[in-house]
């Protein structure tokens, strides 16, 4: 390391079983030369989360040990790795949570979300971000113009998603998408579709306020699914070139591929059940492709320059703020407050609350 | 028309009702100003044909009068509409069999085989070319080398397809290629997928018979389905990135999706059920793209060039030769003979067997 | 024609030699069964029409007798052909003036634009639309919402050569676009860069006016490389991924092609002499992509979307408003009008100034 | 390093300054932990090797120092750095000469070849292979199946160019394609379009000699521009969709671009002066898309298998073979015989003609 370490010991937590999570101290960990060290001090709260809270597992993905969580991170550098240029200490930075091999075929084209040696920030048995203090490979940490908070660098995780969902959906202007479901990753998808200039952007939900939601952040028309089918809705009128799908309803998801246009395009977000019963005709008959997203490449400069432009607005996103300590209450937020979208856990405080652990 | 045109009736086949195929005299049709007329000496049956027969509808397509079959067809061109130049009296053509209405957005896009509006050779209601002559738009009428004989030249039909699904999946060198189902529209992909390079070509199918044709015409490995699962033929060694679903099975696509390669594509050819339950977490997690093959657009050129220069060989599908009056036979010889993989009909005999029908 | 037809004779402005146009009476053309009768509102002064009026050529594009200029052209439907539904009749239009033979292999594939035999307005021998009335392919003929104006109607035409450029070019967010040239098309290409969701987009130009237009429609940079060269503007900065060349000029493309970035696209709009001394070693060690557009295709549904949305500005570019009387007048607007952008004429003035001519 | 060490010092091939190649000892190199040894068995010559020994310089690379040349390389692992597989060793290896950093935005995106930071073998001031050892990254070092030889394994660098000039140029059947220049890279583009299925492969060049070399491997057409001109050659034929420039001649270049047919791709691979005349009408009129390629990225893989598979003929290419003494002669072959194509130096002869070097 370069420069003055932080103390040797930091606040964590950790879920140490399904339910649990627990503040421990743990060792500040060391960069390695490639690495930075970051003060931790915004990390949003992903459904993912809250699932391995809940149960300890996704699909293969089991929980065998004590896990920190979070993977939406954005903070300040405090230390840097040897072979890191160390003018980048004090940088507000925002953190892409997985480290590919950068080696394997997958890495070398381009594609390395789906390189299978990755590794992702709580995702089993690799801790997450819910620590004052995280190292992370140098390229996969991104600086934060002014015009951009923490709050807004963790919540760049999601954006991603939506970036890289309509990046792969072809997504531009004379356009037209679907986007179903409106919650966190639905709301990022439909200002992401807005912002790379599709021509109708239609949110899909069954809760009003989120459809309001997402009304107010730009969709061009909304529609309560309780009440209005999606065949009814495109009835007489051409159906959307891309469907985003962020429900993870199969019923929803049948619905939106039935109305999909010639040559449409329909990306599986959500997560669902472990198949989807997917209608043959439709795909067959209108050359759809069906594909799903696995996290994301490449996207942290556009997210970053989407938020900062204006283009894309966080803060709404952003409905409770928590400690440390408060984790499990920030977990579980979604729960008791229908109207909560994203809870963002605050390791360290803005301001330097605090000095490093000790 | 410019040339003198044949007798004013002619023979044709036409289904009257499930189970039944009569041949009938009708009047030989006169061409519109772009069209041509063609005496029509090979069709070749398609599964689609067989399946009108038995059951006088393939899902929304039911015939709800008198049909005339046939679909993959060549002939020789005796007479030309107005706009039609008057040299082409005479040529050796295939018949690309449906035509669209070149004026939507679908059409002006280039993939016209998603018009709305296409009139296809024997989909209700418009007739087939079991009949001594049939007219055509000139532009989808394809003019044959001396090299490509009219049965081969009707089995583009089918080769076009397997073009289309290269085309759409990005089969090429350094591309490995799983082919499910070896009937002969799996024969073909398998064959088009050695001559778009793939530098793996695996065709799996229960049939030990059909897997020793697709040996013997390029595939680099034959896998019998009945000993061998796909996921033990894989297990240690790289999925396929190209899955050409032949088969139309459900346990047999659902294998193939599970051992493609992370950003595989996997085209659906095979007509199966009206849903397939699609493995969920493998197109998610390795972003594979699924999609369907409806038809094909801008191939026989290409399809033509790959049977004139030999890549690909299409004479020993052609397992069956029929008289027109002998319709029946043809539509059902694969229930009686195992090996049969294509049966010709000759509505008109090569050589001038007959004058045009009075 | 299924409706009633105007009065049997019109007023047309023909170029007859260069640096001479005539208003004429012609007779009101009758439309084909696919074709529609258009009462002409506003038409675009294009570079391409001054340069035909001052030169009588274009390269290999030839005046040899009289020719009527005008390609920008909006109006309303007062008649249909027989195959065209008669509600059109009433429409508000606007007119891509291309018209391809939609038969052959560019037309087929998608990029019927480089059809062989395309039918263009004012590209001899064929007329423009400088007429009270023309006919034209009802598939090229584009509904326009009430609130898109006809002499916005008229502008989408050089509004598609900015789509199809950008479109060509890649531009969505996370992209830096360069646009050289300033003048109508720059300043569309501009706008449509800025509307795909571009990151960055710097005009470069000598004209402080023009400069300070595209300021005003969202440049997020101009440059006046009058006295800031482009090496110097991107010293210490990543270059532009996409270059929209609009001027013409040789030293300014190779500037730009000397700073484009690794994998960069640039397109080609602005018409230079016959060669372009092309930098290789740019071009080859940064593997960047170098083409030209050729007018445009598929592209009014997405102009008249990008205008009715707000997103793109025309008002603005409407410097002059002309009758078919000051023809002459229009066409030589810019040069004794440094702020002259885009003259606009109008064979019918809007409001039914006069009854079809007689 | 985790296996025996091959001796303290080797013989290496030295360019210390233009005309003069010295050999000289040098250490043995050790292995990073990412990186194996390499005993080096096959050497092709490059006209870059040649350049750099005649001129001391290519373009702005300059050498300045002591520089070994050699970058087309094959050989056997003798010893693995700590973080490789032991299993390696003894295994036989094509080398990819580019080591790019693996985390720039050009690395990350799937074009590593565009890597600003790339450590090039031969290219000043890195080191090149004429040396008994060197040493490379193992993600970068392919194992060569017992099918192909060590001659054939240091070909797949110039083979990679071809594949990745047809990558980037869309080859596949029904594609077009002229190659202009029938040195080595064009005798291998040549071949490579064929194994991607072009449906037609015209070879153009000056020499009688290269012109029937390219013929007995695949070509569909030579021409002999000295006596043909590429005009007459196309008149009344469809023009190439694809160009694989590979003469470096601006003549020849002009001459291709001519006739190009509409959407063509030209793909500048040979090295010509600083610009290149560009005939602009061409490239917009027909929407002509000109690039070059800069070395390659994920071919290694398809070379190996298109040479295993026959599909690519190498053995005719390689006409001279040398003792790492004999550099000089082998750099300067081609000067005397007419029909050299590739010279090969073995720095260690098969068969382990010599023990390590002490």
């Amino acid at each position: 390391m370069t420069t003055a370490a932080p103390a040797a010991t930091m606040r964590t937590a950790v879920l140490t079983e399904p339910g649990t999570v627990v503040v421990e101290s743990r060792p500040v960990p060391e960069p390695r030369p490639d690495e930075v060290v970051i003060e931790v001090r915004s990390v949003g709260v992903c459904g993912s989360d809250t699932h391995y809270f809940d149960h300890g597992r996704i699909g293969d993905h089991v929980v065998t040990g004590p896990l920190v969580l979070g993977h939406e991170s954005a903070g300040v550098i405090v230390a840097v790795g040897a072979d890191v240029d160390a003018s980048r200490v004090g940088e507000r930075v925002a953190i892409e949570p997985g480290v590919p091999c950068r080696s394997c075929a997958q890495c070398l084209s381009g594609h390395y979300n789906l390189c299978p040696d990755m590794v992702f920030h709580a995702t089993p048995p690799v801790d997450g971000t819910l620590a004052e203090y995280v190292t992370h490979h140098e390229a996969f940490t991104f600086a934060l113009p002014d015009s951009v908070s923490l709050d807004e660098g963790a919540m760049l995780e999601p954006l991603s998603v939506g970036i890289w969902a309509c990046r792969r959906a072809g997504v531009a202007p004379g356009v037209r998408v679907l986007v179903t479901g409106a919650g966190p990753v639905g709301q990022l998808a439909a200002q992401v579709a807005t912002a790379f200039g599709a021509s109708e952007v239609v949110v899909a939900d069954v809760n009003a306020h989120r459809l309001s939601v997402a009304s107010s952040l730009g969709a061009t028309e909304v529609v309560d699914v309780s009440s209005t089918s999606l065949a009814d809705l495109y009835a007489g009128r051409p159906g959307p070139d891309v469907v985003l799908e962020c429900s993870g309803h199969e019923g929803s998801t049948q619905a939106a591929i039935r109305v999909a246009a010639p040559a449409g395009r329909v990306v599986l977000i959500g997560m669902g059940g472990d198949t989807l019963a997917l209608p043959l005709g439709d795909v067959q008959n209108r050359e759809l492709w069906v594909t799903g997203v696995f996290r994301y490449a490449n996207t942290w400069p556009t997210a970053i320059d989407l938020v900062a432009s204006g283009r894309v607005t966080l803060g709404p996103l952003a409905t409770g703020h928590f400690e440390l300590e408060d984790t499990e209450a920030a977990l579980t937020a979604a729960r008791t407050d229908p109207e909560a979208i994203k809870s963002i856990i605050h390791p360290v405080r803005e301001g330097g609350s605090r000095s490093p652990a000790r």
